[in-house]
C-alpha cells in the first residue's frame, strides 16, 4: 500500500520572508505512517547501491538520514555548520543570496572508496547538497546518490548535481 | 548480544572551550551496529509507555529521536531554536551561562493527553530538556519519560527533571 506523501506537506506562505511558500514537513513527521513511508521509499530506491555511509545535512537531513542509515545498515555522518564538530574536519563553502556559508564533516567520517548517500529534506538551489557531495569526494568517498523528500523543480538545483544520481520523492513544479 | 556503547564515544579535550571535555558521538554514529544498539536500548526501555509522540531536541536529538519514533510507531516532533519553525509555535526559555535562549515546537504537534518521550544525545545541566518538557505540558501532553545517550552525572541535570522518569544509556561520573 502506497501513501500519497504530498498530502502531508503543508505550505506556509511568506516564511521565512514575503513571497516564499515554505514547505513544512512537520505535518508529515508527526504521523508515523507517512514518515515510515518516506524511509521505505528511499530504502527501496537505493537498496542496490551497497551504501556504507549516509550523510545527513544539518539539521532536517538528520531526521531522514539517521533512520535510513539504520534501514540500509550503513553508518550515519552529520554534515554540520562550522564550529559544531569537535575533531578534525574538512570544509566546503557554498553561496548564499548574500555572501557564503560552509559545511563540515569529520575527516575520519568516511573512508576512501566507500559508497555514500547524501540525504536532505529539500532540494532548492542545490548549494548545500553540492557542497556536501564535494566533502564526500574530498575524503575519497563515492557519491552513490542524493535523496530528497521534496524537490523544487522550478529552482533547477539539479544543475549543480549533474554528475550524480538525484532521487526526490515529491516534486514541486512551480512556486 | 549487548555492546558496550561507551567505547564508541570519543572525548575531545578543550572543545568548545578550554577545560571542557566534549563527548563526541560521531564515532558511534558512523558504525551501524552501536547506532542500532542505542535505538534498541531506548525502545526496550520505553516499550510499555504507549508513546504517541517523540520530541527530539535540535539538532543531535533528531538523530536518535527520529529512528526511535519509527521503532515505537510514534510521530516525531522537532524542538527547534526560535525562528526555525514556520507555523504557530509555543516557546520556552532556558538559562545559558550568560543570558537565555529558547526552544519552540509547533502548537499543533502534540494533542492533549498524548504520551510523549523527550530524546536528546546529552543530559548536561538539564536546561534544554526541562524547557522541552514544559513545551510538551503546555500543549497538554504527558511527559512519559526522557531518554539520553549520555548523562554527565557530575552536573546533576536530573535536579531540573525530578518530576519525570529519566533514562540514560551511558553515565559519565566525573569531568
Amino acid at each position: 500500500m502506497s501513501i500519497a506523501l504530498e498530502q502531508y506537506i503543508r505550505t506556509i506562505q511568506d516564511f521565512p520572508k514575503p513571497g516564499i511558500g515554505f514547505k513544512d514537513i512537520t505535518t508529515l513527521l508527526k504521523e508515523p505512517q507517512p514518515f515510515r513511508e518516506v524511509i521505505e521509499q528511499f530504502a527501496a530506491h537505493f537498496a542496490g547501491r551497497k551504501v556504507q555511509k549516509i550523510v545527513g545535512i544539518e539539521s532536517r537531513g538528520f531526521i531522514f538520514g539517521a533512520p535510513l542509515a539504520l534501514k540500509l545498515n550503513a553508518g550515519f555522518v552529520p554534515a554540520r555548520k562550522p564550529k559544531k564538530l569537535p575533531a578534525a574536519t574538512v570544509r566546503e563553502e557554498y553561496q548564499l543570496e548574500y555572501g557564503t556559508d560552509a559545511l563540515e564533516i569529520h575527516a575520519d567520517a568516511i573512508q576512501a572508496g566507500e559508497n555514500v548517500l547524501v540525504i536532505d529534506d529539500l532540494l532548492a538551489t542545490g548549494g548545500t547538497a553540492a557542497a556536501t557531495s564535494r566533502l564526500v569526494e574530498k575524503l575519497g568517498g563515492k557519491v552513490a546518490g542524493l535523496g530528497f523528500l521534496i524537490e523544487l523543480d522550478f529552482l533547477n538545483g539539479r544543475r549543480h548535481l549533474s554528475r550524480y544520481e538525484v532521487h526526490s520523492l515529491i516534486h514541486v513544479a512551480s512556486e
